[in-house]
């Protein structure tokens, strides 16, 4: 059964990578494998982990009521989002990988982010991006 | 019917492209909208212009055996491959574009070009970006 690995953040542009993953995962009925990836330490306060917790639990409840097969894997050990998400796709041999686009700059221009850039440049498979405004 | 729209050059990677994106038009029985943009002028000689004509209808051929409904446009109207393709997707609604990253440091060395960028920042519809080395 060939995966689909997606990044997924509690944000539009997350939420529009995870909409979009489970659609292709359905359609190839590919076992999807969610990666909510933080580097740990000062970046998540007790609130976001607890938040983060929540809203992983109701992905994972929302998958399983679509009949797809997930698993939300939460990472925290110090990596970059780019290094969690291509480490997770070359041990599933994945199919490929789902990311978001997020705007980032103040007039709401999208620019792509180091991270994005190094997920499309690395990893070993194709990598299909998602603006959130593409689905929102 | 949905459309897939993949930027064809004959290089390695375009030739992943393509067929990653004739694979992905076969799944979801999508019709394949094959853009081979070029400027113009300086920048094609005669001799280019015989082996794109005679590549592209290589690859025409090789998509109708293939049982793929694909459509084969070559551009050559003096505008960015970023803006023909973007053009052309939102022309047909497509569902998503495919476009390959090359190799283009001396070293070697994955780079995101500009055009690259630009594809996948203003594209109206998500993007898979496929790298030669995936599939060849």
């Amino acid at each position: 059964m060939t995966a689909i690995v997606v990044g997924y953040v509690p944000k539009a542009e997350g939420r529009a990578a995870l909409r979009r993953a489970a659609e292709e995962a359905k359609l190839r009925g590919a076992r999807l494998v969610v990666v909510n990836s933080s580097r740990g330490g000062r970046e998540l306060d007790d609130d976001d982990a607890v938040r983060a917790d929540a809203e992983l639990a109701a992905v994972s409840k929302q998958l399983e009521e679509a009949g797809i097969e997930a698993q939300v894997r939460q990472l925290v050990r110090g990596m970059d989002v780019a290094e969690d998400l291509i480490a997770v796709a070359e041990e599933h041999s994945a199919d490929f990988i789902v990311i978001g686009l997020r705007r980032r700059s103040p007039v709401g221009k999208l620019i792509l982010g180091s991270n994005a850039q190094r997920i499309l440049l690395d990893a070993p498979c194709p990598v299909l991006a998602v603006k959130a405004e593409d689905v929102d």
